[in-house]
Order: C-alpha cells, then structure tokens, then sequence
C-alpha cells in the first residue's frame, strides 16, 4: 500500500465539508478513513479551564499540524498511528489515543488544512466546499444550539470575534490552494461524481 | 446517440476556457463538438459598421442564445445544425453557416452561458473557471494586442467601459450556477483528471 490517495476537504464552518464526506463514504466503506484536524488541535493542560475556554480555535496556532503531518506521513508508508483525540467538553486532548490503521483512501477534512504549506504538499486532491457566509452561519447556528446545547447569544458572540475574522484571514485566502471549488459541498451531485470518478480511477491505477 | 453529453464552460475573458477544452480534446478527440456563444452573436447588418463596432458585445442581448439552445437540442436529439459563423472584422455574422455534426460529447463555452436558464438546463456538468482578473486582463491584453492587433489603448478603453462592468453584473453572478469550479483552467492537472474521468464514466454508461 505504498501509493495511498490522500484528498483534502476543506471549507468554512458549516459549509457542509461533513455532508460531502458522508457521501464518499457511501461508496467507499472501508476503504476510506477520515482525519480531521479538529482530533490534533493543541493540549492545554498548562491552562486551567476558563482559560482554555477563550482560546481562539481557528487560529493556525490552535492546532497541534505537525503531529498530523506526521501522522498522515506515517499512514502513507503503510503504518498504523496512535491519533489524538479531542474532547470539547472540556477543551482538552484526553490522555487515550485511537488507533487508526491505513486505508487505500485517507480523507483529511477541517477548515483550515489549505492554509499549511506541509499538509496541502500531501494531498493528491485539493477540494474546497465554499458556501455563502449566511448558510454557513445557519448551519453554525443550529448544530451548536440543538446538538452542542450552546446559547444563540454565546454562539453569535464567537461568531463574530473569532470565527468570521479567522474565516477572512485564513480560510478564505486558502481557497486558492485547491483543485477543484464545490459549491454547497452534500448536494451538489455532479462535483460529487467527478469526486468518486477520480477516487475510483486512482484506485484502479494503484492496483 | 439519444443522450449525448453537454458540459458547459464559462469563465471570465482570459480565465484559461480555450486552454482547458484543447486539454479536453486531447483524450477524446472527435468524440468531442465545441460550441461557442461568440458563434451566436446577433446578426446586426441592419447597423452601419460603425455602430457594430460601438456594440457592448460583452451583454446578454448581443447573443441570439435562443438559436443556440435550439441548435443543442437538435445536436442532443442527433441531428446535425447550420451553426451560424461571425465574423469579427466586420462586426457581423456571415451568409454561410458551418454544418456541425452530433458527437458524443458537445462542449459549450462562453463568458456568459451559466447566466441563461434555457442553457443552463441543457448542461450534464457545468464547469466555471474562476482567474483572477489582473491575470484575465494580461491574456486578454496579450491576446487582443498581438493576435488581433488592436491597440491597447483600445483595449483598456474596452475593458474599462464594458468588459469589466459586464464580468461583475452577469459572468460573476452566475458562478454560482455551476457545479464545480476551478482555479486557473487548462493548467489544473487535478481538475481535468477529473473532468475527464467524468466524461469517461458518462460515456460508459451510454454505450
């Protein structure tokens, strides 16, 4: 498995980077393995909560992308890696890892993986979902407030002083790294089978 | 050959269109038709050429799109079309016509196709390549100055007062129509790998 595909999916928040990826997983099963930066962001343990709590999370600085680099190196040469995992409720890496064994096709998602020139020299296919700011902040809305139980004030006020400002600084200029822009990402059919088309071509040229 | 293929692309002047479409024909050679707008521009002879001249060439009323949509239908439905020819010496189109032939797959380009409903509902993929404009206004500066031998006064006084203002009221809009987008066309490798490998499944699945 030396020749392994690594796709990169980026996008703002809530511009459906999750709903794509579910689709390829549909046709992929197993063959497929997904990393998201989000798992690497930094341990905090020097800091106490509250502290930890403000923290701006996307910011470049916020994540930990050279163990990722290393990670995804690890996982291109055919070996299994211990990846990180991240616990939001308390703003910190847990002290257990995960194993994550190689797959032919390994998909690396967040908002913010176009913006490091070391992780997008990985990548064999660069996509980024670009949706308009208003849908993307609907979406922000209502999976915080029903899924993540957040207030409307708390999720506007982040909105607003970190993810918007970070969003034009970092994202938006990252857009420029990828191959190929997918509008509205999940429903968008035809980029999806262009996407799956590719995937199966490198796959049959890697057997 | 009931269901032949239609993929649109548009993009900006000079956003790397010809580029792309001779990759394009590169692998499939004449299995492919090429249909642009600029073939369908409006027959003006009731104008002195003066006034042809003075045309905003760069608006949706300069094209006569609804014989174009009717010339896709019929090549859809296999049969062939006089495709009318333009000539841009004189500002206006010629008495003869070009006889086109229905292929497997018929590409339609044009800055403004993706701004058209009747178009936009013929299209199997639309592609929109997005250049920046410093970037689209040296190839058109090139082009226009060394292939056309226009001045570039002229140019600029053109790209001023009507390609630009066009680019930003209707090309630019009408991004949003397309299903995916890519940065720098005919140099993209990624992108026209995938592009390609769509077309291959689609005319698989016709055989």
């Amino acid at each position: 498995m030396e020749n392994i595909i690594i796709i990169g999916i980026a996008g703002g928040t809530g511009s459906g980077k999750t709903t794509l990826i579910k689709q390829i997983k549909k046709e992929f099963h197993d063959e497929i393995t997904i990393l998201s930066h989000d798992f690497y962001y930094k341990e905090n343990s020097h800091l106490p909560f509250e502290e930890r709590a403000q923290l701006n999370y996307d910011h470049p600085n916020a994540f930990d992308t050279e163990l990722m680099v290393e990670h995804i190196k690890e996982l291109k040469a055919g070996r299994s890696i211990e990846r990180p995992v991240y616990d939001f409720v308390i703003h910190n890496r847990r002290a257990e890892t995960e194993t994550v064994t190689p797959s032919k096709v390994i998909v690396v998602e967040g908002i913010l993986i176009f913006e490091n020139k070391e992780l997008l020299n990985l990548f064999d296919i660069k996509v980024f979902i670009d949706t308009d700011p208003d849908v993307r902040l609907i979406r922000r809305i209502l999976r915080d407030v029903r899924e993540r139980g957040r207030s409307l004030d708390s999720v506007i006020n982040q909105y607003l002083t970190t993810v918007k400002l970070m969003h034009e600084e970092f994202v938006e200029p990252s857009k420029k790294n990828a191959d190929i822009i997918i509008p509205e990402g999940g429903y968008n059919h035809v980029a999806l089978q262009m996407l799956n088309d590719r995937i199966k071509a490198l796959l049959k040229l890697e057997e």
